[in-house]
């Protein structure tokens, strides 16, 4: 894709993001959606024919930042550390003011929305899979044993900080206590992992 | 409320509860909603005036029993044990079906609608208040410095159970190795209450 027209999808896409954020899946018209792109709506139907379409292109988007934040977790010295900070930068919530409001819609539209659930399931299980990943560099055991060994321990973490970025969006604000305790509990999942015998028990 | 009364009523919450766990919260009209529980929709307007007015009721309906699962729980002669296993029983989600769906559906409406947002708040903030007065008989101390000490884990409990019956209802199944490791992790948020030190370092 030439620069300019990636710059204009990416202008494209938070514009969709912040109107979804604000209306809802089911609130925002296409209009609405257009209007939030500064697009007229015939033009807008061009890029996307269906909701489901541009929910689609937001999460091929965020799945290539999960796949290069997962990159630079595998590839660092450390990668239990690098992955435990990032948790950490998560629920601290620095990042993503709109997330929690953006997976709060995308979860109960999943609900009664067949390609709306295909396209969230696809997201939740490439994060886990990469999840896994980690963990087979860090015990030193092949991805599809990690996978079976440690996926519940992945599914555990993406629920945690779906619900705390979630929390942080209906309260405004999560407490620092809540913050510290989250990250107590996320890292003592990761401590099974890190203490595991060698047969996984 | 006479008994004939109070057994129309729980069928109309039936109803209600059922239509917008299907349609959600925004997809189900008034009159899909009157259609769910046999009334006109004149008829049902007479009940409730508005939607939010029907989210409240179910949720004072929903806040009766936890109020009376919660005294029974404070009754037992080991409430932490009782409460252990209440939570248990709720994470492998023999109980209620569309639980997930609901709380799916009232948390993404919350976040753009501020009566709705005020209900499932209350709803919250009471059972967090339930959790802190077991964990200040447990622990022998106030209500008030339980809520002080303790308040991060009722809210983190609550989270959790949350995310639980959420990936329930996506996931149509939670897998027994996952079920034992968020057993295992809510467990270990109450040892910490368990064993906490007596100024709750």
């Amino acid at each position: 894709m030439p620069p300019q027209t990636e710059h204009r999808t990416v202008e494209i896409l938070d514009g969709v993001r912040q109107a979804f954020a604000e209306k809802g899946f089911d609130g925002a018209s296409m209009q609405d959606l257009a209007r939030a792109c500064g697009m007229s709506v015939g033009n807008f139907y061009r890029y996307f024919p269906s909701k489901a379409a541009i929910v689609a292109a937001l999460v091929t988007r965020d799945l290539t930042e999960v796949e290069q934040e997962f990159s630079q977790i595998i590839e660092s010295p450390d990668p239990m550390i690098t992955l435990r900070r990032a948790l950490q930068h998560r629920i601290e919530g620095e990042c993503c003011a709109t997330e929690g409001r953006i997976w709060a819609e995308m979860m109960a539209a999943s609900l009664r929305k067949p390609e709306v659930a295909e396209i969230t399931l696809q997201m939740e299980t490439e994060i886990t899979r990469y999840l896994t990943i980690v963990f087979a560099r860090v015990r030193g055991i092949s991805a599809e044993e990690a996978r079976l060994r440690y996926g519940p321990h992945a599914s555990l973490l993406v629920m945690m900080i779906k619900a705390s970025s979630i929390h942080r969006a209906q309260a405004h604000h999560t407490g620092p206590d809540l913050v510290a305790l989250i990250s107590r509990t996320l890292n003592h999942v990761l401590d099974e992992i890190e203490v595991d015998g060698p047969k996984g028990q």
